[in-house]
């Protein structure tokens, strides 16, 4: 069945159009069919009004219908069997397994969202009862519980097709939280974005949800992102992508009449300290296990370990250059775009024209190839251009000549997703020391193992401070997430009857509520 | 014994004076004596500089010593006796009665995040056990909680000089986050200010507490308060005050190099809603209540009922009538500063000019009068300027011809701080269905109360919707306002030895911990 691409409005696709645009495929740099319209600024308004009129309902329903609803998009995603991983592949030149890899992952997040809101828990239900014989005043009784925002604009991601892309964990959590979505595809794979729109367009419909919950719009210029964050009635953004593409999308948010919450996670260089221990009793294993994770996915990730930290000696020198020849022997699958690829190019030149560079590896810019670049923390330290994320399967070595340069480096960088440190049991305490301080400047901390493969579950921290993300009290993976998408509201002196479920006094959903001062169900 | 007052850094009062301002006895007009000197930015970038050395220690202080720590300040605050109420009464003109009951809040509040950070409840920890038999991948163990952001810069409202200012809760909130306070004391009453800052000195030293982790600056022109929330150790600014202040601090900070939070309150007209019925069965009590309500403070509270909704009818003029009857015989002492009382009777002044307006009660514009004006819900809803806040003892009614109006009134409405429903019981229908609404515009909703008041617990919010708050997604009163001050980290793989004690397997703090899915302790 050929696939019928365009605006997608409150389950229609809109017929307009006035200009085009083409995905290509980067294995072969070909044009892909069809070519896609670009949304015009009426169909972005139309988009975000239908979603404002959704929001009346769709912040009303339970737990239940927002559960369903989540789990038939999971159902509708897998229906698309082979359609969706053969169109996703021609687009994004990700590797099957890879795929379908990525789709368990982005049906699995809706279903941990649809057991979240199943039960009311994670509204943070407060109650404080009246304390009508209190002295000098009584107390009126007070609740309070998370309420959605309203509707909230998404933008795909280009390196997560599916998980971090329409159906991904932004819709999910938006969704989850009883907030409309508008999302703006991601121009590299369109068809896939359209068959993951119809989708949960199909789920809307079969769980009974307003159309206007979901809606997507296509465009290759930023003006489509531009007009959508504009648009007044929008009460939120979640943005995974470029610090460019992020910081722009804030700085618009921020200029608005009303100002709104933008959640943009921009990626980072994601520094793994390995100390002198860990590369001694190991470093060989160790070596090939940190190449596999820079190149996994062609280092197109947000949490790709893009510099490494060691002690100066002569195990630090043969570790790097066993990182060098493990990572030579992958074999990489093509970028995802060609301007990607080309920024992965442009990024080495760069990092390699700085003070104190040198190439590692043979540095090869007519393929995507591994790039192990290295120098001393002393530069790092004198230029803060070492921390510039290269988006691609690199890593940069930072020789330091002891663990109080270290401490100076982690002072000096700038907010990260991650850190991580290799150590062995002797060395637990230079740990604890490097913890204390990295814990302020990252959102996760790994301890012997690798930042790739960011676990979905409830503990989960994908954020960090600035430049990191746009906002360091945030997560975009985990069903923390969902708290990015909602605020607390009181109700003072309510009868019961005019209370939600969630806060009668009786707790007739069975809720963990804080009730005077301790939790209790 | 005389007091010495200037800029309060690290434990020691600076001796640099460059330029001095003077605050003035609201009663009188005259000029208090000291003059106050004014920090220069060498004396804040000092404060910030040490209030960030101290975050390392601070940071990591237990739960119990930063209870200790409020504790002192509360004692301390106590043990100002009849010197504080004094002072705050020459500076501020608020009786003593009310600055003897501010001052109780203010110790309560301390107390109260006192006990809250005595175990670490707060902290939301999250464990995520590892799963190493899953497939295809095994889980790693995973583990979630919230640490403290950095120094936070926090401004004193001229309103509460106390429960608003350098005990308030701002500091509360952010000291037991454990992050390090700079305080930018209200020009209006620099000695009150004083002697509570060295009621904080004093705390600090005599629980050990690291001398940068409180400082106070001094400043009449708003330089001081740039270049506080300019300094790049800065992570996060609280602020209670005028629209302008707050909006005017928030666009500073989100085009620092490093964007940061900014919790500017910045008041609302707060609406009251009163329904035919609720009108008519107690009438005249309602009408002395509410009119108590609009003159409390000289009606200096941002949660002051600066508006009024009724249906048209012969009751509701009635009621208005004795509501401006009932506020003329109240006794309003003076406003807290010449500029507040000149800013109340401008408010006044341009709200007469808005189509549609007049005035109720007799205007006067030589002294603080009660004042109040009517118009209708048609006239509102052509014209935005009716949303604008007067601060002061006045109440804008506002007359609808039906429910429907009242309805296109709210969504017209711009973000609350509150709204407020006076109904009988067999209104409970019709406020349903304005609650629905409501809830979306505003922090928190009040049933047949009044809005001023607003508890200290921990289901209050104080915050809501832009204009009200510049993040809605916080609170700045009640024991939930800790938020604004932490982010989450998270910790993957790391042994026991290695993890804060709120996280350690064993949860030797017998924590309230989301573990594996259950709430568990």
């Amino acid at each position: 069945m050929e696939l019928k691409i365009g605006q997608l409005i409150a389950g229609t696709i809109s017929s307009k159009i006035e200009s085009c645009f083409t995905a290509y495929n980067p294995a072969t740099g070909e044009a892909l069919n069809p070519s896609v319209p670009e949304a015009s600024v009426e169909e972005v308004e139309a988009a975000v009004n239908v979603a404002s009129e959704a929001f009346e309902s769709f912040s009303k329903t339970t737990g239940t219908i927002r559960a369903s609803f989540l789990e038939a998009i999971a159902n509708n995603i897998d229906a698309l069997g082979d359609q969706l991983l053969d169109t996703a592949h021609l687009e994004t030149a990700l590797p099957l397994a890879r795929l379908t890899g990525e789709r368990g992952r982005t049906t699995s997040q809706l279903k941990l969202f649809a057991n979240l809101v199943k039960n009311g828990n994670w509204k943070r239900a407060i109650v404080d009862g009246a304390l009508p014989e209190r002295q000098p005043l009584p107390r009126p009784d007070l609740r309070q519980m998370q309420i959605p925002l309203g509707v909230v604009a998404i933008f795909g991601s280009s390196n997560f097709p599916l998980a971090f892309s329409v159906a991904g964990g932004d819709t999910a959590a938006a969704l989850a939280a009883g907030c409309p979505v508008v999302f703006k595809a991601h121009p590299a794979h369109p068809s896939t974005s359209q068959l993951i729109g119809e989708a949960i367009v199909k789920a809307g419909r079969e769980t009974g949800i307003h159309a206007g919950v979901f809606s997507m719009v296509h465009g290759f210029s930023n003006q489509v992102g531009s007009d959508l964050v504009s648009h007044p009635l929008v009460k939120a953004v979640a943005f995974t992508g470029s610090f460019k593409g992020g910081k722009a999308l804030y700085d618009l948010c921020v200029k608005r009449n009303e100002p709104i919450p933008v959640y943009a996670e921009m990626g980072s260089v994601n520094p793994v300290f390995f100390l002198p221990n860990a590369i001694e009793k190991n470093g060989e294993q160790l070596a090939k296990n940190f190449a596999a994770s820079i190149a996994q996915g062609s280092g197109q990730f947000c949490t790709n370990p893009g510099l490494f930290v060691l002690l100066n000696s002569e195990k630090s020198k043969k570790f790097i250059s066993d990182v060098s020849e493990a990572i030579a022997a992958i074999t990489l699958h093509p970028m995802l775009t060609k301007k990607i690829a080309d920024g992965y190019h442009d990024g080495i030149k760069n990092q390699l024209k700085l003070t104190g560079a040198k190439a590692v590896s043979k540095i090869n810019y007519n393929a995507v190839a591994p790039s192990i670049v290295q120098t001393t923390c002393k530069h790092v330290l004198d230029t803060n251009s070492y921390f510039d994320e290269v988006f691609g399967p690199s890593s940069l070595a930072v020789i330091a000549d002891d663990m109080e340069e270290v401490k100076s480096f982690i002072e000096k960088m700038p907010g990260q997703l991650t850190a991580t440190i290799h150590a062995s049991e002797k060395e637990i305490s230079e740990v604890g020391s490097l913890v204390e301080k990295l814990q302020h400047k990252v959102g996760r901390i790994v301890f012997n193992s690798f930042p790739t493969g960011v676990e979905v579950c409830n503990a989960m921290v994908h954020g960090g401070p600035f430049p990191a993300s746009t906002d360091s009290r945030s997560t975009s993976v985990g069903t923390t997430s969902i708290y990015r998408f909602v605020r607390p509201v009181c109700y003072q002196g309510f009868p019961d009857e005019l209370l939600p479920d969630e806060l009668k006094k009786a707790n007739p959903l069975h809720l963990m509520r804080l009730e005077n001062d301790d939790y209790k169900r």
